[in-house]
């Protein structure tokens, strides 16, 4: 630190509140970057956010977890769902069914009016950073929402039964037939935009928020030369456990894990990111794996994880940023 | 009629209930056929529908007319205004403002979903031609409506201080500055729809609605070979003025004739369709105008025209049929 305070061209590292990128995906991660944005300035908190469940439907354009982590963190996600605005109607879904269509992908009335700002401001040609940043001013998001790549990913579900389209398999079939296998199509052309690269190249913290490792975090991951740029950082990488006592809290976390990586723990998610992960928060449920993960080479911390209510989130985002810090990060992870 | 009758190749004649088409525009002329849509079975009434009013919004595409027709038959549409959906709720257009977009074109949240519907279909390529069936085939319309084209038109207005799209000029700017000309844009391009074409050249009879000659039936007749098609039709040809006593009943038809074709009378209306009109049906406030037309070689039925309620639009339509029954059409029109 001494050294770094002599060279004016060296960002000073900010002890009380560390540069900190977060990488996200939906509902769960929400709830950590709305924690974490309580307790940073928001010009140090930078939340990437996977795109990979993006589609279009009813002729809009949707971004699932781009819209769950602005909501979240304007205080006006649905407390229940978690996605979605709160006490929001559903008139058009309504109609729509009223005209033969099963309406299969709810969308509330108020949320319509997100929907219908990005598919006219992507036929306008502006970026989904861009967007990502009116709809974040509009809804006095003061945080830096970035969705993770400008090009277009397409998460597909291979069920063994033939593939599907995310929102297919995920919502429509209730994740049936079970996934056998994930793809990112699109993700050969696709890198994190010039804003995710610099957060991440000047971040003192990179978080990776308790989301999905194969649906939310995988295609951020399989993004030209993010793993690498993990690797490389000199800022510790610290995720938060999604699985809880061998269960996902929301989604399909668990089974993808016990089907795909052989079991369903938090030490499934350190070996799928034991290649540039420094640290993992698990829950105190799980104290019986603190040793296999610690002898992957990954630090640990027991806490209680489970976020059901706003203290909930404040405690996890300051537990897991006070972790992160003590995290030296003196070589590189890449192996 | 008789030799017809010999012939099993022709189409029978339908006396009561000739096989009859309407060019149609919005309000005005939707009320008409609304008229039409009770006095003739189904299968003998085609409306074609302007779609130069079409355009993008909010991401959707909308078809004013097509729409208006659609409601307006089917019963649904708001009684106040002649278009959108009777009792509809307006939650996304009051989200949209809160998020900063002025949303000056109204959109219903149930009216909404029909242009949902529309904008997916059309993004899996259906043509317009095939959306409106459905459409009409859930909203329980029995009536053919039909779009004037599958191709993309769009009406354009001269201002004198530059071109404004048509709905930007009609809505935003209230039909401000004046119009001093009008042009549709792609029209080169475009022609009636087979379905379109099939219905004129069977007609037994060819009405055109009280509809704008400019916005709203002028983009039908500058379609390829649509105006050669109605001088060659054995079919008559009626119109019924939209201006009365020097005014319309909604919109700017008047002001526009009065500054494109130098009056604001049924007189001018006849000028504008006298390549092809036999007949027009004029409101008997217009009587004084009644040898100006005919002079004009189109004969003239004096009635009530103005629609107020749903017997005036019984009353007019029958008489309107009945008028063009009358006109024996035993030459071709083409000058």
């Amino acid at each position: 630190v001494a050294s770094h305070a002599a060279d004016a061209n060296v960002p000073q590292p900010s002890v009380a509140a560390p540069r900190t990128v977060a990488l996200c995906g939906g509902v769960g991660g929400a709830k950590l970057a709305h924690g974490l944005a309580h307790i940073l300035p928001p010009e140090h908190l930078t939340i990437i956010v996977n795109t990979g469940d993006d589609f279009r439907q009813y002729g809009l354009h949707i971004s699932p977890d781009v819209d769950t982590v602005l909501y979240t963190l304007a205080g006006l996600a649905d407390p229940d769902t978690g996605w979605g605005l709160a006490r929001d109607t559903d008139r058009v879904m309504t109609a729509l069914r009223i005209l033969g269509n099963d309406a299969w992908f709810h969308l509330g009335d108020r949320d319509l009016a997100t929907h219908l700002m990005r598919t006219a401001w992507i036929e306008a040609d502006l970026t989904p950073t861009e967007i990502t940043r009116r709809l974040g001013e509009r809804l006095g998001v003061r945080a830096n929402v970035l969705p993770m790549t400008d090009v277009s990913v397409s998460t597909v579900i291979d069920t063994g039964e033939g593939e599907l389209p995310f929102q297919t398999w995920f919502v429509r079939q209730g994740c049936t037939p079970p996934a056998t296998g994930v793809r990112y199509a699109g993700i050969e052309a696709a890198a994190p935009t010039l804003e995710a690269s610099d957060a991440l190249r000047c971040a003192e913290v990179i978080l990776i928020c308790p989301s999905n490792p194969y649906l939310s975090i995988g295609p951020i991951l399989a993004l030209q030369g993010l793993t690498e740029q993990l690797q490389d950082a000199t800022a510790p990488v610290v995720a938060v456990s999604p699985i809880v006592g061998g269960k996902a809290l929301k989604g399909p976390s668990a089974r993808m894990l016990a089907d795909l990586a052989g079991e369903a723990s938090c030490r499934a998610v350190a070996r799928l990111y034991s290649d540039f992960l420094d640290g993992l928060v698990i829950d105190r449920t799980d104290a019986d794996l603190h040793d296999a993960v610690d002898s992957l080479g990954i630090a640990v911390l027991e806490t209680d994880t489970v976020m059901n209510n706003h203290p909930d989130r404040l405690r996890l985002a300051t537990a897991t940023l006070a972790f992160a810090r003590t995290l030296a990060r003196d070589r590189r992870r890449r192996p």
